[in-house]
């Protein structure tokens, strides 16, 4: 009943296009959530999560079912208590979003935003985190939120200096990385760069169909948890709550079944073959995150030679596996987004508003095929969209 | 590389087989989730769950990435506020865990447990219902949940018989029907019975793969809802915020894309197909569960020919989707359910404890062939773990 439909090429920024592998592992059959076999597939899952963030087996994941938006209700639910501070480096929509979590579990937000397209000065951090340190004019922040990528804009976050700037200045301060629109895309350093919580989705660079929220907690950050538990402190949220999952994620990673929730099985054996295509594949990790940089290269210089500005202003703060664009800006052609999106959906290709999604097998696979695709459909759709509107303007010109 | 696995019939509560229909749609590559293709099967699938729980247009269904568990949370989040009263009927392990989820947002929680296996005397709930809304000795209960089915001990419930009890006695109370274990193969009738949500998940019943919460809420409990929000309180999770989600389903349901996470499509797919085949497919839902009623029925009879009992020890409160079986005791042949379990490990097909699952495909596809292979693999393993038992009693016996 489906059969008639033809096959779109998907260029957003998630969810993304997925390889034969993956998309063979999600048509298997349905396994058992308690099956030996599932629990295999669980375990490995969780052992190549790990690897893909760069963290050792004292790291705890968290694969559970959900979006992305869910790994945010994880951190707020179980890492905050009322009244505790936080400080959310917002680089636009998702760094708001993760505010507007945090405070429903009681959080103090002070947030530090960004100009549009720009990153949140380092400065600036460390003013906010020193201010929040020195004895009489705050309390430490429990957390500092980083969204790596933020999908609305396509800035890129130097996470890295980040880090080390709370390390320096407020040790005791954990710091969370939104990952979703990076892991596996960008380089995630979790144990080298001191991060406490990777959070993510499967269906961006992690190359999954979606529905898995994934998230990595540190033992750091498991210390805490169990702190609060001690003190009798249960998690904000039922669903969300560790102190429920982590008995069932530590089972799993000894090769045991447990039960909070049933797991998403078909997801999960999907998510499972896509890890092991990035960490046991003949691309390299390093690889494939070399080859992220050089497609995002591609299709940026492509979209300026277009005469697109690319909302994230800054050469470093941009993202290597989404681009954020503004339609050309042509002296006399009021060209909008929808001109270009009205020709782009002509050549059986997915984009959305001015982003545009080159992550996961697009980039890796059948040797960049699916770039020159998009590049190719980009190209023609402005050019035809400029060309269309151009001759609009002329018509009403001489009538 | 998953190719060499054989696979084995899945005769467990869930997750169950896959129609062939619905394993085809959840091979199909993935959509993005703004696309019309999309947000059209998003709102044929609502339109369908309304009809699978036989209710009008003015109710709304959420279809959400998360397992069943997660219909709980969205109960305890956004219609709990601290101190309320809430009546909680248990009939087994899931009863249980709805009131654990439920005091997480507050509620102050009564609960009538059955004995095992049996339900709860409706005379109980009537009283307990009575007491609550007498003057002068407490304050009405917000809700009463009822655990239609509890996968743990097979126990139907009568939810229409309680829905009336508390429409007579408490008619401010809003009647909650966990329906993971029973909706599809129970009938469900959410506006005849006055039902203000009905919660279920993807992978029993109602045919899909797990991973998906399916619940539906009535206009009394949307009314209460945003009586709520009016009132400037919030849910008390962010993920399970129905303030957010509902913008999103009414979206949806008049065909238009919203944000607020990103669907799981694939699995929303598989689930669409599903629906299509319950709610249009050659087979009726009511024939349906006929359907499910005569192949209860026969496993039922043949394990009692094979001397298992069943945990569910009224007649009218056993599930006709499941079974939960004691193995057979025999005197002097000390049988465990890990020697029946043994056996049925070496015929390809999977059950789990004392558990036996029989809805959807395995009931109504292929005219029963599933039903028939799992009572001669329940036949031939039973048999075979009493000889084997037997044999290595008498050997003991003769060493």
């Amino acid at each position: 009943m489906y059969s008639s439909t033809v096959k779109k090429l998907l260029a957003i920024p998630g969810p993304i296009e997925l390889s034969p592998n993956v998309q063979n592992a999600l048509a298997l059959p349905t396994l058992s959530h308690v099956s030996p076999e599932f629990v295999k597939i669980f375990q490995e899952s969780l052992d190549m999560t790990r690897e893909v963030v760069q963290t050792g087996s004292s790291s705890i994941p968290f694969i559970l079912a959900g979006s992305g938006t869910f790994g945010w209700d994880q951190v707020g639910a179980n890492l905050v208590e009322t009244g505790d501070r936080v400080l959310v480096l917002s680089t636009g929509y998702f760094g708001d979003g993760f505010k507007d979590c945090l405070q429903t579990y009681g959080a103090e937000v002070d947030i530090l935003k960004s100009a549009l397209g720009g990153t949140v000065p380092i400065s600036e951090v460390e003013k906010a985190l020193r201010k929040a340190t020195e004895t009489g004019t705050g309390r430490p922040y429990k957390l500092v939120t980083i969204t790596h990528v933020d999908t609305s804009t396509g800035v890129l976050s130097d996470a890295q200096a980040i880090a080390a700037c709370a390390q320096r200045i407020s040790p005791g301060t954990l710091v969370v990385l939104d990952a979703v629109c990076s892991l596996a895309s960008e380089d995630i350093q979790m144990d080298a760069w001191g991060l406490d919580v990777v959070l993510s989705a499967s269906q961006k660079g992690l190359g999954g169909p979606p529905g898995l929220s994934i998230l990595v907690a540190s033992q750091r950050t498991i210390n805490v948890l169990e702190e609060r538990i001690k003190r009798g402190i249960k998690s904000g949220s039922y669903y969300s709550s560790w102190e429920k999952w982590l008995p069932i994620m530590r089972a799993y990673d000894q090769n045991k079944p447990a039960y909070f929730g049933t797991p998403a099985v078909n997801l999960v054996r999907a998510y499972h073959a896509s890890l092991r295509e990035i960490t046991q594949g003949p691309i390299s990790l390093s690889t494939r995150l070399a080859m992220h940089t050089a497609a995002s290269d591609l299709v940026k210089r492509t979209a300026e030679s277009l005469g697109m500005t690319q909302v994230a202003r800054e050469p470093k703060g941009r993202a290597h596996g989404m681009t954020a664009l503004y339609v050309p800006d042509i002296p006399g052609v009021p060209l909008a987004a929808a001109d270009v999106l009205a020709q782009v959906g002509k050549r059986n290709i997915v984009m959305a508003g001015g982003w545009i999604g080159h992550m996961g097998w697009s980039v890796v696979g059948e040797e960049g095929r699916d770039i020159r695709t998009i590049l190719k459909v980009l190209e023609e759709s402005v050019k035809d969209a400029i060309a269309i509107k151009k001759s609009a303007l002329n018509i009403s010109a001489r009538l």
